[in-house]
């Protein structure tokens, strides 16, 4: 059995006492089945990784001990995901692949043809940290409520290029546009609602120098497929897959 | 309101008579509210796009009436995936992604930590076939049968390269590894269970000459994550996204 992982917000350090919330506390005793001695990694985003005992266990607390680190904190890569909100599950998804594809921020976009009026900000929140703790990160990436796109490009960052799916024939294609571009620094991938954006829209983002558009080949993706793509291609060839360390997932039980 | 697209199986070339099976007839009617004269873009696998007008329609079936040809059939990249079965919906949306994605087959393979014992092949097929129609591919991928893990090692294609994903640290980088290998010919992707392949797989799938072993970063995928990155790195690299037209969604209302 793969030993759980949780995210905490209690500093971390050999020997500290940490108090589990509620829903944490059910999981690890109800879910996963731990009593008094069993071992977790925590995280808390500033710390690293440290492994830590179950000490106390009652109804509705328990509480751990930190043991020794497994990991110091490192940096991680700039990227943000601006996305226009799609309905039920692929929302879901993409908060989900988005924090193991190693986004910092996930921020919903409304666009003309965005079909959707309400995002759940807080599931998307928690369905970012379950896979964050999964997929071993060490920070949270963070869901930001949603903003008008107009908004959010009238006020884009000076120094953090735009990657984004141009749909219009003749834009550069992605393996090669990012080839030619400068590895880390600041970055965020846009994807547009699934019926494309408004031409107002596509003026607007096409006008920002910071932006760098690309093709995604030939065939019509959906706004969620979209998302992973760009957002794998990013990190393989500007972000952290660029070392080729595999050698993380070692925790074999 | 975008035109529906479909595929038929009947051949398609100008003036020929298409009579739907019941459940296309259903869906045009009911769920898309066509009546005759309407447009729809119909696709069999061999003789490209067309588009067809709405005909007879009654209780039960559909005829449509072929008109002109919107796109020719041309070559598709002749890529398979290979994966470990998984639960829920996460399947379903392997076989919706690997079709938009560009897959010729799907493949299950059943491997020694897999958890999952029966694959709906059929629910994956339609799930396949409406993400083709959606996408606007001119060919439907295949969802073959699952196999065990061996058996389609030791049947592998001495002419199709296997990408795969390698836990083992000092594994080469997706992008550079890809942008290494020939474009085009035949290639599959294989992406193991949850829990990885266990060692003896592991010997099986590097001791084939095919295998180029990658790595996907340091945070740990999860399977479906994995098989939509792997997918999209491979077209961006070596098949039909390398030409940058994303000039073909420009099917507007």
């Amino acid at each position: 059995m793969t030993e759980p992982r949780l995210h905490v917000d209690a500093d971390l350090g050999a020997g500290a006492a940490v108090d589990l919330p509620k829903h944490q506390a059910h999981y690890l005793r109800n879910v996963m089945r731990l009593g008094a001695g069993a071992a977790v990694k925590l995280f808390n985003g500033r710390d690293g990784e440290w492994r830590a005992a179950v000490d106390r266990v009652s109804k509705n607390s328990m509480t751990l001990t930190v043991g020794e680190q497994l990991r110091p904190q490192a940096a991680e890569p700039d990227l943000w995901l601006l996305f226009a909100p799609i309905k039920g599950r692929r929302i879901d998804a993409i908060a989900e692949k988005a924090s193991e594809l190693g986004c910092a921020e996930i921020r919903p976009v409304l666009t003309e043809r965005t079909v959707v009026a309400r995002v759940n900000v807080e599931r998307l929140q928690a369905n970012a940290v379950e896979a964050a703790e999964q997929c071993e990160r060490l920070t949270l990436p963070v869901v930001r409520e949603p903003e008008p796109l107009g908004d959010a490009i009238a006020r884009w960052p000076a120094d953090r290029r735009l990657l984004y799916a141009d749909e219009r024939a003749g834009a550069a294609p992605i393996a090669r546009a990012l080839a030619a571009a400068e590895p880390g620094g600041r970055w965020a991938v846009l994807i547009g609602p699934e019926g494309g954006f408004a031409p107002a829209e596509q003026d607007l983002v096409r006008a920002l120098p910071q932006a760098l558009p690309v093709s995604l080949g030939p065939r019509l993706l959906r706004a969620d497929t979209a998302c992973f793509a760009a957002l794998a291609l990013w990190q393989a060839h500007l972000g952290d897959w660029r070392d080729g360390d595999g050698g993380q997932s070692d925790d074999a039980p």
